[in-house]
């Protein structure tokens, strides 16, 4: 590959004034992309990484960047249920005892283990994120029921409550005496919350809210806890106020309620309200998820969690917010913690996932040259096509979950507005992107693995089916990326909020498309690997393509809601949306690796660290050339070198890629599966089997 | 959209005579592939599919083509499973009750019902195949556990034995008396069949060979019925023979013997075998998978499967194949009955998960425009994208498979070697290539129905994790997919065998070049429907891209194999190596849609299925569009007209999407989730749940 010649900024046709503004704009549209793209390690990087000998790793040095702040934490809850088998989930068990399991451990965590999340699901949610991957790494099942006792039962008594509540509920449930229920989903409605139809009447002659399920569709559904263990629930509902008009009441739209299920001492289901069990799962059997009819079920006027909109012993109706949908968007906004914790998490999914397929992968040898011995199945280039991309992408994951994390816990300590904002995109658009792609890493993993893949002792079965949810709850990924696509016009329009609607579109159409349409013919020819690994390349090649989808999503918006109002233009661009909002979140997450990589302050952890970067920014740009080839942004001659590139790369990765995932620092004790193990893992997996372990050799 | 101006051949500027040579030599090297391209139908059907009303589809008549010829056997096999729910697999059974469940529903189906599969082994595959289907959807472990009875330990008697071997044993296999094994794969070696280390030692003194695990890699492992029921195992080990130099042994190669493992009447294990249970898989857990280590277990001589070697008395060798490769190629020529069996059924798993998620979203509303209903969520774009390409390849793939079984069920009449190289070839790739597609369907189907397509009454998790190791069993896909690779550059070359190889190539590389890399420019920019409809243009897109991959691919290997040897060479082009076996399988089965298409009889059910073709076809093309416009097969124009029209084609099947599922046939005790059934749906899943059927209206 020849190298490029020098960048001169002086060849670019298209610096004009009007240019120059626009360019800014878009720059500044992507707030979160922006990063600076040179640095003093630059010159020293492209030196130490295109060299063509294998890298030597430096694995504690890297382990330092992956093990996160609070592993001390995560190392307690591994030792204490290493300490007790009893507390371990066997490979079968029916799910009644997966159930009860489940309680106990999470029991056990709280009274014998000494570690007490909900303390921490306000005060520091990047401890109680912690936490969930270490227990999620324990059983999965766990890690749910936990969220959904102090995340979702208990969050939403602390975030859309007001002081009576906690006062009233923080220790009961902390302790686990109160375990409960988010009680939201509804048989006819999951994605469509404020299509719910459960209602909450209130009753002035009791001074009591009335609970009814209306209609079988408005039946709670999936609500975890509701089967077996929960006391309470959070149950959203319109809210019905009486008025003196010929209707009799008045909708307010959906609120929360606390609403007692099960006595607190005798454990029975209270008087009109009948529960069910949803009967088996896919996976996370261990979580108890039930469904929830409620007949005329009365419950005082205090388990409104009233923060946002309150009820007086009159009848009347307060709020600090003016309408319906903002006291919507308040409610469901403090919510965001749940998705924060699924990126999280499925990120800790995908390292083990990867670790398990790599050191495999590393062990397992088939076929081979004439007469020689065979070689390692990852020395493959399909293999290396399979897994490496996906441990890069695990190692860009992890820095933009980490990043999450971070905005997550500032916006709870600041309520900064323009941080909310960030923090809900943000969250959405990486919990639908990571998980989507962890879920289809998790088949390909088994199936790389081939027939020990299968076996359910090494894990990537229940992993699967256990992580498939991720995709769907806290938001369906589908509905979370509409919600990303819609932020970014938003952000788009807000920028451009000078002029009538109609003439700052004509005036985007014509100068935009300057910038979008005519990429520059000279460096769409470049090939050299200089180019193609230098950031600014890949960065810009990202948003390229962000700006363009955006761009060009925004004028057929325009053009079809003409014709087909808003609700048929937004369905008609709908695979436009998805594809927008997706290009959009890898742009984010390669601009936090390459950051992440310019500032890394080892050396050596970072020219390991800039080859992965290069390989998860160059396969992303090859999975969509089609795109950049029917713009030209990329020359014929280009694609291919990219083409090539990507799959050498791999191939370097390949050869630090038991370095990379000894880096992410998990003990087997995590990871598990006999056929991952770090010391004789065949011998280990047969053992399991029942033989013994004697290498015998009898030759006939 | 445009129509495109008539098309005229005299435009074409490259027709002079060794263009056209080398064209008839592409055309001839596809050579399945070739079907007439015009019809008497064509322009009709062009009237017909163009129209943008909704289509009206006659169900009953495209039942008739998807219902499969032997469908008389199936509901056999449906009634009598219905009749008898001790036999229905609950949905949680531990795996030693699935095991014993599993055995008991092949006792009654062989033994109660009737059905005896293996007469059709041999006799009339189409109509095993159907069987296997049929048992298939009811459960997929008994239908695994009927295929290692009759078709791999069955199977292996009557294909690698002699006429001794099925006096013996076709009753005791037939009547479930002599269950049986099928134990090839070992701990280290599953692809590399040819890598397995087992020995079969000829003992002339006593006139037995004797079998010997000489390494705990050796272990056979995933060998079913080996746990718990198999009384005989047909093992595969390396035949020595003893001779009279100084190594003692001469190794003949892989050989296959019938080993008793279990005493007939007490179901002991006999002396030197040593079983332990595989434990538990992701899936089929109906199936005892086991592992057996062999210490010097004797067995008659008369038990080596003799059809392609024999040993003599006084320990000589003889065969009717000339070398150890070519006794193997023969061998493992006789098992490809296997991979038909698993192309076919896992269509038949895709048409069940593809019912279901189609009936689910047409039922299922979520959102909608301001003050109306809410919508279906098929009616969204993002959704149509998921699932109607999806439901086009069932289709698609369901004429595919029935191509297959009719050739293999004539090749087992024949014996034609064409023909054999044909099937091999076609199920090596439609196995692979099919499975890939489903198992990745399956994912998205679950993710498409959401929350209530995670309860596993739902389906996809068992369908999901039972169908998985179709990608893996009887050949790795991966391999599978090098296989066709393989067969490809042997036709390629064969089509040139009259020159040295050199100028072969060169003459190659100059005259299909001219074809290959310069796409018609006028072509290039045709747009119109009409034209994107003709089937000529989609089978020479696919074409175009197979005989590109080839060639290229072939120049490549060339060029590597000089300084990295055949092996490596072949390893460096391994992606584009499968990337061409996948290539020229989706060019096999639109061939084969289309001819389908102009065959049809009926008017209704052509235009139907013309229109569920075409998707077929433009998806697949809009999904590798980098490589049609990087070599500007298509102009960016008709790209982007193709994007358009794809969409729009998943619009209009969706608008038929309720007959095309209706069309498959399949009863409701085939799919069997409450969220597909096809009355009532919601309140079938409320009652399974444990909610009486009554639909309440309460208000307050």
């Amino acid at each position: 590959m020849q190298s490029h010649p020098p960048r001169n900024d002086g060849d670019r046709t298209l610096e004009d004034d009007s240019h120059a503004i626009v360019t800014r704009r878009i720059q500044r549209l992507s707030s979160h992309l922006t990063i600076p793209v040179s640095s003093p390690h630059q010159s020293q990087l492209h030196m130490l990484t295109c060299a063509r000998a294998k890298l030597e790793v430096d694995t504690r040095a890297l382990s330092s960047l992956m093990r996160g702040k609070h592993r001390e934490i995560q190392e307690r809850v591994f030792m204490f249920f290493d300490s007790r088998p009893d507390l371990q989930t066997p490979i079968e068990i029916s799910m009644k005892d997966h159930r009860e399991l489940c309680m106990r451990q999470l029991l056990a965590l709280v009274r014998e283990a000494g570690i007490r999340p909900f303390r921490y699901v306000v005060e520091d949610p990047a401890i109680y994120f912690a936490i969930a991957e270490a227990v999620g790494s324990v059983d999965m099942s766990l890690a749910i029921k936990m969220g959904v006792q102090y995340s979702l039962w208990g969050g939403s008594v602390l975030n859309l409550g007001t002081k009576k509540h906690r006062d009233k509920y923080f220790d009961g449930i902390d302790s686990l005496e109160y375990p409960g229920c988010f009680a939201m989903t509804e048989l006819h409605h999951g994605s469509n919350v404020q299509g719910i139809q459960t209602v909450a009447t209130f009753d002035p002659l009791t001074d009591e809210f009335v609970i009814n399920t209306p209609n079988d569709g408005a039946i709670k559904w999936w609500i975890g806890n509701a089967a077996v263990h929960g006391k309470f629930a959070t149950v959203f509902a319109k809210l019905m106020l009486p008025t003196h008009d010929s209707k009799g009441v008045s909708d307010m739209g959906v609120h929360s309620f606390i609403v007692p299920i099960r006595d607190l001492k005798t454990h029975e289901t209270l008087p009109g309200i009948e529960i069910h069990d949803c009967g088996h799962k896919v996976g996370l059997n261990g979580v108890d998820n039930g469904a929830l009819r409620f007949t005329s079920v009365r419950i005082p006027r205090d388990n409104l969690l009233n923060r946002f909109g309150d009820v007086s012993r009159d009848g009347k109706y307060t709020s600090s917010l003016p309408t319906i949908n903002k006291r919507f968007a308040a409610t469901l906004g403090e919510l965001v913690g749940g998705r924060v914790a699924l990126a999280y998490s499925s990120v800790s999914v995908l390292k083990i996932a990867v670790i398990i397929a790599v050191r495999y992968s590393l062990l397992r040898q088939q076929f081979g040259p004439p007469k020689k011995p065979e070689v390692s199945i990852l020395d493959y280039q399909s293999h290396q096509h399979k897994l490496m991309p996906m441990l890069a992408s695990a190692y860009a994951f992890h820095f933009s979950a980490q990043y999450l994390v971070d905005k997550y816990s500032e916006m709870k300590k600041t309520h900064d507005e323009q941080l909310v904002g960030d923090v809900h995109a943000l969250s959405a658009g990486l919990k639908s992107y990571i998980t989507s792609f962890t879920a289809k890493s998790l088949s390909t993993c088994r199936e790389a693995c081939g027939g020990h893949g299968y076996a359910a002792v090494n894990r990537f079965g229940s992993l699967r089916n256990d992580h498939d949810i991720f995709q769907t709850f806290e938001g369906d990924n589908t509905v979370l990326l509409q919600q990303v696509a819609g932020d970014l016009l938003k952000q788009y329009n807000e920028k451009f909020q000078g002029g009538t609607l109609t003439v700052t579109w004509n005036y985007l159409r014509e100068s935009m498309n300057t910038y979008l349409s005519q990429p520059n013919p000279v460096t769409a020819r470049w090939e050299g690997e200089g180019h193609l690994r230098d950031p600014k390349f890949q960065l810009d090649a990202f948003r390229y393509r962000t700006s363009r989808l955006l761009q060009s999503v925004a004028v057929r918006l325009r053009k079809h809601s003409k014709t087909l109002g808003m609700f048929g233009a937004w369905n008609r661009c709908l695979n436009h949306l998805l594809t927008l909002a997706e290009s959009h979140i890898e742009s984010v997450i390669l601009a936090k690796f390459v950051e992440v990589v310019q500032n890394c302050p080892d050396a050596n952890a970072r020219a390991a660290l800039k080859l992965v970067c290069d390989l998860y920014a160059l396969d992303r740009i090859w999975k969509d050339i089609g795109t950049y080839r029917n713009v030209d942004y990329v020359a014929p001659n280009k694609a291919k070198a990219i083409h090539k590139l990507t799959e050498y790369l791999s191939f370097q990765v390949r050869n630090i890629a038991g370095e990379l995932v000894d880096a992410f620092d998990l003990p087997d004790q995590v990871t598990r599966a006999p056929i991952a193990m770090q010391s004789e893992a065949y011998a280990q997996y047969t053992q399991y089997v029942g033989f013994k372990f004697i290498e015998k050799a009898i030759n006939r």
